[in-house]
């Protein structure tokens, strides 16, 4: 199975490059395939032109009871063969996520809650240490 | 006229994220608020997670004629007055700038193309030296 990871050295610089509007709507899914949910959209930070987190759409029936969960950016890898985002989650940890209903919006000033959300995912904030 | 930058260390950290789904659709203006065309993309470098380009669409009428030219995204900053990115080009300017008919797909995987583009706007290239 090959996989093509966003941090893959052996990527080849050719095609490093992906367009916004084709990784939104990119579904996400767990080892074995099954699907999580679909990258709703990414938020950019402004000073650094760097992509922060992909925002996780899931849950839900029928557009009922959808969530959203900001995903850093780092912990998403692409796989080629799956199509789609890989995503190391169980649906408990997905379920334990910080997220909020997909109709509210997120107050993306709050560091504290940003903070919660890096510790959730174990990964180093993109705005440098804190 | 208060203007916010994307370098700007005014600008509060509390508001520094921006979705990739607003960008797209968003104006493009030149000093003085003359429209130059609309934010088509962004295309985002996998290996760093920074975009590289915002890809303008500009020209033409009624969808005919149109053409993608992609900008540095450090060459854009976000002007909150006029509501829009302002790029600082005039009109001879940007029919000279690297770019390619609306419907045709851009060789990404073209560094000497991507060297081009970088060397027009005069900006260090997103992947480091060349």
């Amino acid at each position: 199975m090959q996989t093509d990871t966003q941090t893959d050295t052996l990527t080849s610089q050719t095609h490093s490059l992906i367009a916004s509007d084709r990784v939104e709507g990119t579904p996400v899914r767990r080892s074995g395939g099954k699907k999580i949910g679909t990258i709703e959209r990414l938020m950019i930070d402004k000073h650094s032109g760097s992509v922060a987190y992909a925002v996780l759409s899931f849950g839900g029936l029928l557009g009922m009871g959808q969530k959203h969960a900001p995903i850093p950016w780092a912990r998403l890898t692409y796989d080629r063969t799956l199509g789609a985002y890989h995503l190391d989650l169980t649906e408990e940890e997905i379920s334990r996520a910080p997220s909020l209903p997909a109709g509210q919006e997120f107050d993306w000033g709050d560091r504290s809650r940003e903070i919660e959300i890096h510790n959730y995912y174990r990964v180093p904030p993109y705005w440098g240490a804190y």
